[in-house]
């Protein structure tokens, strides 16, 4: 009995400072454009956002101080485990050893309260009383929930009608958080009334909840709401490094001087970007690390989309952002795993792909749902539908390591758990499931839209 | 920032042993009883449990190793933290410190896993193949579906149909991991066969559900299926025990030499036994701790029932057990706390508060629910219904350190999360959850079936 299935930091070893990759990567960052496809000024974004995040948003500094305070609310659940995955080796058969960091442990269940936390402290910071945002699945939104009421924040949620209805436990976590959960289109806003009006049935989208909710903090007379977004930004990559920093202490603490290949799926980008930005600047320093994002054929994103500048939202209501796009009137299929169907990817996770510091690759979810049971039957944790995606693509790994008869070192991000997304499961296991796959000519028609915007360097 | 919030055990502190408080019990417990209320031998229970857990429901052994094969699975998420309840002792304005025992981290979300692995282990050391249960609200047999699936063994639970329609989820968790999950009363027995053809549209209840598990249990013509239970019996404390005796440790660490106070909540007893044995050994010894269960006021099996020998179920299938019980016959209100619906309580409980090593108190949902939202909103972890009992008592001992001025140690058993049992909440913050209280001629009518059973001395 001398196997450590769990590696723990104490609290005190719980990394101070967040890393920021951008002002190591190889090319320099493109700016975001605002109106006219003009670069974008900081004052620009100061209705949106305060200005001590904006500050971090554009920040070339590479360590930032995370504020004792933020500490002690994210010490409510980290460091989180990194946990050796015995039993999927055994069930796999393969020489490799399998690591993951468990950020299911969150109050939330995943990795978006290490962002909401921090987002929520700099707001209360700056004046601001309370903020807004949009959720799709439900996770985004939960966390932003936990994370005012520690903060000490009033907190409004615009949640895609379709997910409102199906979901309803979601809706019930926000305000047992004392957050307000609704339903997106709503009469509350000009933009909801509007689409509401012409459409009375439309289930919503994340495009129309987005415009909702910085509609709402723009407006008020007071100037003391502002919006929070939990993904896609360079301050939401920069407070998600505390993942692969603790990791990188952890895997040393069981001897392990690099990880061989580090896997985590991508939707905005946030959890990707935790966990492997901190060893990718080893990378950038000569370690020989594959790093590897992982995302649902039907989303390619990462595989099939350009490089270019489009807008985040389906209404070009948000500045222009250099990434990879697949255009923002891309609708995905309507894949379990909802956290990965966003048209664009981060601009720094899109930055690391351009430079090669990274590959991609896209798998069906009917493979990933499998992988989703086997690791809930050997591990014991049920993954949320999007952690399936890194399952699968560390199975196929692993696999691959048994074949070349190779001990490799294998990491990935157990983004979140997925005790409440359980009807793709139960589609899986009945045999209704589908795959989905575009045609080329579906993804070109969608890029037609953005083949006159700017083109980043 | 020297605080301490969460206090972990490395893996090699995990206990090897877990304590059986029987050989210390003051007065001596009395047996379970059989038909013509004779002393059961354990071969009467062979059809329905392997004969190693039997030796261990009989055992007078205070300490029993923990198997290494089952410590290998309690691993993957034990030792579970102790935590301080710093944001919530600052909310109550209280000099006392609160820590809880976090067993919420557990994949099934709750504390019974650590009876779930070692049934599953024993039951297949002896050769069984299959295990049969009952579950309400979905919290036992989520557990013992996880447990099979790591220890390889075949399980179907029984579902109380009212539950099984109202929490698809559950079912689906289970399914998950790999264990068959089907609505109670059920086609596949007799018993539910003659039920249905009675009444096609009951909702089903814990008794019908028990009589369906045994009964598949004992007719399996190959004798390789059983049954398994998820509180009351000795065993079952023995298992939990891990609890305490991990807690114990923890406030060591922490400096703590003993609690003032420990409080969990009460429905079989199981979570009660297991964070509270190990220090009701230390209280025999002569150290000054009180010891405190909390129970449903729609439930007062402590607070209001005699210590008596009553049946286990509704069908009186089940031997007699000494037990403080309200009678067999007893239907709780139908309070969001389904764990803590039951009639009797563990036979080693009952001998606890028979001899005044303990003591209960009985507290109204409504105070339960609102203590679980201030619960939720400083420590930020949801709690489930039955665990927000325990969270009650805590304020309320807390607010009694505030009027004394006394730096008390309150130590409390977080039993599980909440996030899959919102609904109660949803009825709390909407003013619509009832408190529900029976006149005492009710309690006294539900003891008229019992009138004549053996009294245990």
């Amino acid at each position: 009995m001398t196997r450590q299935k769990k590696i723990f930091l104490s609290e005190s070893e719980m990394p101070k400072q967040w890393y920021n990759l951008a002002p190591d990567l190889p090319t320099p960052m493109n700016p975001p454009l605002g109106p006219g496809g003009k670069p974008l000024s900081p004052e620009q974004l100061a209705p949106v956002f305060p200005m001590n995040l904006i500050e971090q948003e554009v920040s070339q500094q590479r360590w930032i101080d995370i504020p004792d305070e933020v500490r002690q609310i994210l010490l409510q659940w980290r460091p989180s485990p990194l946990i050796r995955a015995y039993e999927l080796e055994e069930a796999l058969g393969t020489p490799a050893k399998i690591y993951y960091k468990n950020e299911g442990v969150s109050p939330a269940g995943s990795h978006k309260p290490n962002t909401a936390v921090p987002q929520a402290w700099y707001n209360k910071q700056f004046g601001i009383k309370k903020l807004t945002t949009e959720t799709g699945a439900g996770q985004w939104g939960t966390a932003l929930a936990y994370a005012c009421s520690q903060i000490g924040l009033e907190c409004k949620v615009y949640m895609v009608r379709v997910s409102f209805d199906q979901k309803p436990f979601r809706k019930l976590i926000m305000r047992t958080y004392g957050s307000r959960c609704i339903a997106s289109p709503s009469p509350e806003t000009n933009i909801g009334r509007e689409i509401l009006a012409k459409t009375p049935d439309t289930p919503g989208s994340l495009g129309i909840a987005i415009s909702e909710a910085i509609e709402e903090a723009v407006s008020d007379p007071n100037g003391e709401t502002r919006y929070s977004l939990g993904s896609v930004l360079n301050h939401v990559m920069l407070h998600q490094t505390i993942i692969g920093l603790e990791a990188k202490k952890q895997l040393a603490i069981a001897g392990i001087k690099k990880p061989d290949v580090i896997i985590a799926c991508c939707g905005g980008g946030s959890n990707f970007a935790g966990l492997t930005f901190p060893f990718m600047a080893d990378k950038i320093n000569g370690a020989d690390i594959q790093i590897i994002g992982v995302e649902p054929f039907s989303c390619p994103t990462l595989t099939k989309a350009p490089f270019v500048y489009d807008h985040g939202d389906v209404a070009q209501m948000t500045p222009m952002l250099p990434m990879y796009s697949l255009g923002h009137k891309f609708v995905a299929a309507p894949i379990h795993a909802g956290g990965l169907r966003y048209h664009g990817m981060a601009p720094l996770v899109s930055a690391a792909l351009r430079d090669k510091l990274m590959e991609a690759v896209a798998i069906h979810q009917s493979e990933c749902f499998e992988a989703g049971l086997l690791f809930a039957r050997t591990e014991g944790i049920v993954p949320a539908p999007e952690t399936t995606h890194a399952i699968a693509a560390t199975i196929r790994e692993a696999k691959k390591a048994k074949e070349e008869g190779k001990e490799k070192v294998i990491l990935f991000n157990f983004s979140g758990h997925g005790l409440m997304d359980l009807l793709g499961y139960e589609k899986y296991m009945d045999g209704q499931l589908s795959d989905y796959e575009y045609p080329d000519d579906y993804i070109k028609a969608n890029l037609e839209a953005i083949k006159d915007f700017p083109m980043p360097k």
